[in-house]
């Protein structure tokens, strides 16, 4: 008689007690603790459960994330510098939100079953092209700080500048941006100089201000830091003579009303959405954003969506130019973005389809009005305001005063912005009412007066002429109504987690449950600014604080950052801390980084970023590192080594025995051991990186710790380190501590940390176990029923995987031409997500069903993943050619089946595979085609003819 | 110029500026305010536009919301008596009432669009059969106070019982429910006697305790209203010998350990489901149930879901013996009941589904484990508790120290029922911590204490032995995970409001809009007992009284109540006001009511159930009521006349102008005018019945006021009434007011009124006139569009109808064969739900667009229309004949293209008549074969073989 589990432990894993009983039996383990043992190595095991306190009720997690809640005080902000009021459209919020159909979305690989979400990233793209007055954009990056670090980067390569070339920064970049690319310039060793532009309209100018030193780039702010507008045309001009760039951190609202940067020469635009319907959730997540000039496009960062056209030639949307990005380039990686912010692109870009070109000029104007209001206000009661040219942001002087301002402002629930003791910044959003105007007024003793209206302080010059957002989608859903309809449109085109399994390797796709999700919109949450005083986030630090605990106790480690904001920034951070480690202990030299060749890609665009040289280990016959490569590597490089980056469990799905041995010989030689988290979901509760060698990791809370994939974003990447390595975890400038700072917010994605934290609140220590136990358990089952169908790739000991498993499909390949992509496009017919596709074995499927797949779900994927092995062998057998086949002709659309049938398969074969009233899913296009899209480039909304 | 529509007004309006400017050129009026001087009589509009305040901004209207909700204190309920503390699960919240595509829906008279929420409610009869060991269960009524009056008078036509025959009531049902069955008994002149039953164990004794009356049925609590559980097997072999029913009113969660009412002798179960995962919401809405014994189906009150099949045979579920409803049997009716539960029954259902048979047992014992630590707390610190067998309630005696003793409770945090003086009743549940019983016991200055476990307190003669939810739809969703694709697989068969138009006349299917709908599900709405002491519930009676105010000022009446839980209800309480009040005039022989041949169905049978003999008035060939004829019946009943109901504009979509004329004959006769509300929403802002003639009306806040239908329910039918009425609203004994009681709680469904609130808030007066007059032109938009193609049948003055339009399909259906339901039916194939078939006259449709549907979907509708007119045209031309049509044969399912095709037209015609790449609605059934389920009824989950 077993102890019944806990309510929320019942609900999170997906086999019944039953089934789990069943499911053994399948695989040959008597019990899960019997299959873990054989499973993990000795050597590595946890020796004590996990030290957190036992599951609690979705009731009393509820209770208590209230209670934090009510800890945060939610001031009024004018604080600005890049998180300004926003209102949420309540349609935007509810449905998208607050919709699993869209939060629950994995990144659009798989273009034919995303083509709702690639629609809306179009639209992102078109808002930020449109608004920026630019070419290209891309679908969204981490936020405005790493876009100007990319964009730097960007700049860099473009330019092929040499080495002593530099970066020239206006002094009036906001300074969280300049903390960040400061950070990715020091480690990549590219030289900035700080300094007031204003007056450069020379090339000589511009030398002057960099120190007589070639510039290759150029960043403002625009507006700027302090509010001020200013016109940038001549610098950018000295600058083009000069062969630089220059790249506009500007600000999506302000640009309906002020000439974009691209047509005053702006090569690069890059800032935050936030402001376009997203909270401020105390640092984000938000999606940053970055457009370029046509001929950058090609070294953009991050993802693209572009128009294609599927095999009947109609319009499709696709991720573009993939060739570019980190997994595919690895070493040769300009840029480790890889998760972008998907869900938050999303929401801006429908709050631009929801207010339409007028709407948001209207609201720019409304907020601008405001401004002049509060100007006028603060004016006729004496007080200097600087900057005649502004649109939300005012600069005060209040010499020696704004101490007493910032206080007595607050006295009235209000935050302003303490620049110095003599400066106070002040920035109206579209929240912010006549009534706080005047309250504002009142606090700081002066009298109420609203007058003031118009764009009388934006600059003749700098006014807006172009038209913008001239699509019809920004002009046909301004009803309610008709906002609900295209939303629901698009989400019912997709295909998430709240319709079936997404087996994916290595991005464990487990249930998002609504208790875990609901604080993240509460307003106490949400409507906090990141750099808000730290009595008003009390709540939020407590939270962090607790979290941060049970990570440390889940991995072993003795200090944890929440600060980056994706699993590629937590790479960057882990490196640039050992980084910073050996250059502390006088060891600067050791800039070798190890990684085995079937590391994920973005491990090496990270060593890269953090100026380190990367040196392969090979791969055994095995599928395990090659023990003996890694031994001459190490004696080779042993002077240099800074890093060894493996994967535990391996990229392979397995645990490997030599993981302890691994360790020794990296440390034995002075370097450091940093163990990619992505693969956690097989280790939390039974085994600890901090504990068996390993020395820091990242983790992604979007994978092992329940933050919804979003469709693409937003994902979080903390990192563990041992104790050596604490001091040199990321910092932020606000956080008055010295460090390499990696987001814009202090707290990176704060907003989304109650999700994980209410995870493991939910699960607790047995809990959390349990799931390991489980997600092992399912990975093993799929590799016992699938094995004599698809030769399981690798495996541990007693033939047993991880939490995930590889199907080898090269053999079928070779024989029947019939290829992983046939398979993954045929699944969809049978109502499923692709699994992994040839990563890290080409040819191959790399199956993950986490513990929250039920046997019902598993056993109805095995039964698919079988068939679909006969209606291979039906062209391994002659009986059809493979491009004739069913397979090749995947995804098969309703549209499909009305015209002629010209196949040697019936028409429910092809539609119906898994029988005629099981639940369907329809794709609404047929296979795209991704080279055809890559040709003939389009990155914004396509006219509505495209589509007729 | 004219001046920009508030935000919100433009969010709920469908059409554009642009747009309203080119409809008036369709209809041919050259203003909205030309449209709406043509199309209603002078004579009634209103003097001034409506005095109530301007719009406020979505962002004001949320903050003025939390400011209400602030004011009500949430604390602990132990108050009982039939509510109760209950967990919704998350997933369940955020995917049934948060989401639109289940509480848009409407009502599923539409069968093949309705699978979904269809399947949901099969669910619920089986956990309401299951439960209460009886036969069928219809699918939910409004509260179990009214199912229980329902019972009554089932009990007293299936009895046929005499005049003076008696329902026996025990003296321990609920007070509430005792109050609205008095108030029916009184109208319909059944006599009641209230005693106690319990030494009632043969049919003398039972006459006896009737007063030595004949005894037609029999209405006992189990558990009882102090806790108790009493077998009342002897009483119920009783009454059957005495020829007479039984009804038990009881506790869904209490049966999951307690014999089942029909195990026991019942015939007949009532109660409420609320405490099965739907909050308490100050009183409603919440899903009252029914079960009976086979035999008694057919003259069940209420909507009734059977399985029937589809055009191919395979299952499929629809409303069963609709020839019970009212709308059928109008006079005859026994029951007005209309509106049911059904997005609250579906959460019901679902919770069960959640947790099925063993979590529902779990949930149960735990609660009961509860209340046993609580009496073994109280009897060890001497407090004397009575009785020995109970589920959940105990009654304390505490002589003289009731009130000390609730006051204690409160300071602590804890509401308790004070019965009496004497009596204290304290109920746990699902939400009571092992905490709260301590914290109750510290509060009565008692030692803490927690023992009691298992079901020591359940009698062993009254435990439950049999099985229920053996179903497998009850095993198999368990983990969040399934449970959200179950949701989203059913939400997915159904078309709502989220997908296209619901052009339904009479029905008003407008925007739901999502800030209308937050609020409804914060803590400090959701979770107060309707009971609660006043000072606890300040934000919800400012929020009711200022919501009062506004209808008083919309209508023109003196007094409104909001107490009435769907229209039916709040034309039985209007009739029953002018019953009242003839009486209290010494003029209680007037029980003569006049209505018009194509009045909705619900009023004669409200007039019925009101005591009051229907006279009807016959229709002149215009549509209009025919005056002549009513001279007559006026001249007839003068000296009877009790009251005139009368819908305006008329059931035909006309504003007759004959209505003051009307008005002033009823009155000159000493009658009383009630105008039928269901049509407001082409008077508001325009016209007022309580100025134009009206004493009475009821509203739907669920069509005019946008609380959205759920898929058949909640709704609000408040009633407003000139002054000399007013003394005679509704009341509740919680009120400690005399009058009739309509619903269970004091102000009936509460919990949804924030919607409506909301929406009169967000819209100002300005917007409420606005919404009107686009209402208005929309429908004759349409009726402009397709008059050519369908003769429009009734309109007013310049050939304008109001806000709906009735399409004459009966010359196309005489020459062709083509039925107003192969018309509707096509429409699914087109994306479009069906408009209102054959009411008010049979062969005709109704078109209702509302003001939310913008000129796109209105033409993408028109467009259907005049397509389908021209596959009615083949058939008229002999191109095919009608048994082979596109129409007969609609709507065409996915699965229908896959097999043999045998139409002469083709699958693209079948499937995609608006083009291929149009969004498509695929209905999951072809068209439902509705006799075939009536002749073979089946109220309960089918096997799964079924489906196979």
């Amino acid at each position: 008689m077993t102890t019944p589990l806990p309510d929320f432990t019942a609900r999170h894993i997906g086999p019944r007690e039953a089934d789990v009983e069943a499911m053994l039996r399948v695989v040959g383990q008597y019990s899960l603790e019997a299959l873990v043992d054989a499973a993990i190595p000795s050597s590595i095991r946890a020796e004590a459960p996990l030290g957190i306190e036992p599951a609690a009720s979705e009731a009393a997690v509820i209770a208590q994330l209230r209670g934090y809640a009510e800890q945060n005080q939610v001031l009024t902000s004018l604080i600005g510098q890049g998180y300004y009021g926003t209102i949420t459209p309540g349609v935007i919020a509810r449905n998208v939100l607050e919709n699993p159909a869209w939060y629950t979305a994995y990144t659009p690989y798989q273009p034919e079953i995303s083509q709702g979400r690639l629609e809306a990233l179009v639209n992102f793209q078109t808002v930020v092209t449109d608004l920026t007055g630019l070419d290209i954009a891309g679908s969204s990056l981490l936020d405005e700080a790493t876009a100007a670090a990319e964009a730097m980067t960007l700049m860099h390569r473009s330019t092929r500048a040499k080495d002593d070339s530099v970066l020239l920064i206006d002094e009036r970049v906001f300074s969280q941006t300049l903390a960040v690319v400061a950070t990715r310039a020091e480690a990549i060793g590219i030289p900035l100089v700080v300094a007031d532009l204003s007056g450069v309209d020379s090339p000589a100018a511009l030398r002057a201000a960099a120190g007589e030193r070639e510039v290759f780039g150029v960043l403002v702010q625009y507006p700027d830091d302090r509010g001020a507008i200013r016109s940038y045309a001549a610098l950018a001009a000295a600058a083009h003579e000069a062969k630089a760039l220059v790249t506009a951190a500007t600000d999506l609202l302000a640009l309906t009303l002020l000439t974009p940067p691209g047509e005053w020469g702006a090569d690069i635009a890059v800032g935050s959405a936030q402001r376009f319907g997203v909270p401020m959730m105390f640092g984000g997540p938000h999606a940053g954003f970055m457009s370029v000039r046509k001929g950058l496009e090609r070294t953009m960062p991050g993802r693209l969506v572009g128009v294609s056209v599927d095999a009947v030639g109609y319009p499709a949307y696709r991720l573009a130019l993939q060739t570019r990005e980190q997994h595919i380039r690895r070493e040769k990686a300009t840029s480790n973005i890889c998760t972008a912010q998907v869900l938050l692109a999303v929401m801006a870009s429908m709050y631009a389809v929801y207010h339409g070109p007028q709407g948001l000029t209207g609201i720019a104007r409304t907020v601008h009005e405001r401004a002049q209001q509060l100007r006028g206000g603060l004016i006729a009661g004496g007080v200097e305001v600087l900057a005649d040219a502004f649109f939300d942001t005012l600069t005060v002087r209040a010499p020696g005063g704004a101490d007493a301002a910032v206080a007595a402002a607050r006295q009235q629930g209000i935050n302003l912005r303490r620049i110095d003791d003599d400066l106070v910044g002040i920035s109206v959003d579209e929240t912010t009412t006549p009534e706080v105007v005047n309250r504002l007024l009142v606090a700081l003793g002066l009298p109420q007066q609203l007058t003031g209206a118009g764009d009388a302080a934006i600059p003749e010059d700098l006014r807006r002429t172009s038209d913008f957002l001239t699509h019809p989608v920004f002009s046909s859903h301004h009803s309610e109504t008709a906002m609900l309809r295209y939303l629901r449109k698009l989400a019912d085109k997709d295909f998430a987690l709240d319709r079936g399994m997404i087996p994916l390797g290595s991005c464990t796709m487990k249930l998002n449950a609504t208790t875990e999700m609901v604080a993240v919109t509460w307003p106490e949450f949400a409507n906090l600014h990141p750099f808000a005083p730290d009595d008003q986030s009390a709540g939020y630090q407590d939270l962090i604080a607790e979290l941060e605990g049970w990570l440390c106790e889940i991995t072993g480690y003795d200090a944890v950052s929440l600060q980056p904001n994706a699993g590629s920034q937590g790479e960057l951070a882990g490196l640039l801390a050992i980084r910073a480690y050996h250059r502390a202990n006088g060891q600067g030299h050791r800039t070798v980084c190890l990684i085995p060749s079937s590391a994920h890609g973005t491990n090496a665009a990270s060593a890269v970023m953090a100026g380190m040289k990367v040196v392969v280990v090979a791969t055994a016959p095995g599928g395990d590192i090659d023990m003996g490569d890694l031994k001459d590597k190490v004696a080779q490089h042993g002077e240099n080594l800074a890093a060894m980056m493996v994967t535990y469990p391996s990229t392979h799905g397995v645990y490997e025995d030599t993981i302890t041995e691994l360790c020794g010989l990296v440390h034995d030689a002075g370097g450091q051991v940093y163990v990619d988290g992505a693969n956690l979901n097989a280790l939390v509760g039974l085994a600890r990186p901090g504990k068996f060698g390993s020395d820091v990791s990242h983790l992604n809370l979007h994978k092992t710790f329940c933050i919804p994939h979003g469709g693409g974003g937003p994902g979080v990447g903390p990192i563990g380190v041992r104790e050596h390595l604490a001091p040199f975890l990321p910092a932020s400038p606000q956080q008055g501590r010295t460090g390499a700072a990696v987001s814009a917010a202090p707290y990176g994605s704060a907003g989304i940390l109650p999700i994980s934290w209410a995870y493991i609140r939910l699960m607790g220590g047995v809990g959390l176990t349990r799931a390991t136990q489980v997600a092992i358990l399912n990975a093993n089952y799929i590799a016992a029923r699938l094995g004599e169908h698809y030769p399981v790739l690798y495996a541990g000991a007693g033939g047993l995987v991880a939490h995930e498993c590889i199907l080898d499909v090269r053999p079928l390949t070779k024989d029947s031409g019939v290829t992983v992509d046939d398979i993954a496009k045929r699944l969809i017919d049978y109502g499923f997500h692709a699994p992994t596709m040839s990563f890290p074995v080409a040819g191959t499927l790399m199956v993950e069903p986490t513990e929250s797949e039920d046997l019902g779900e598993i056993d109805r994927f095995c039964d698919a993943m079988i068939a679909i092995r006969g209606e291979i062998q039906q062209v391994l057998d002659g009986e059809v050619s493979v491009a004739d086949s069913v397979l090749r002709h995947a995804p098969h659309t309703a549209q499909s089946l009305v015209g002629e049938w010209e196949h040697p398969y019936d028409r429910a074969t092809a539609c119906f595979p898994a029988g005629l009233h099981a639940a369907k899913y329809w794709p609404p296009v047929a296979r795209i085609d991704g080279a055809y899209g890559d040709r003939n480039l389009v990155c914004s909304c396509p006219p509505p003819e495209a589509f007729e």
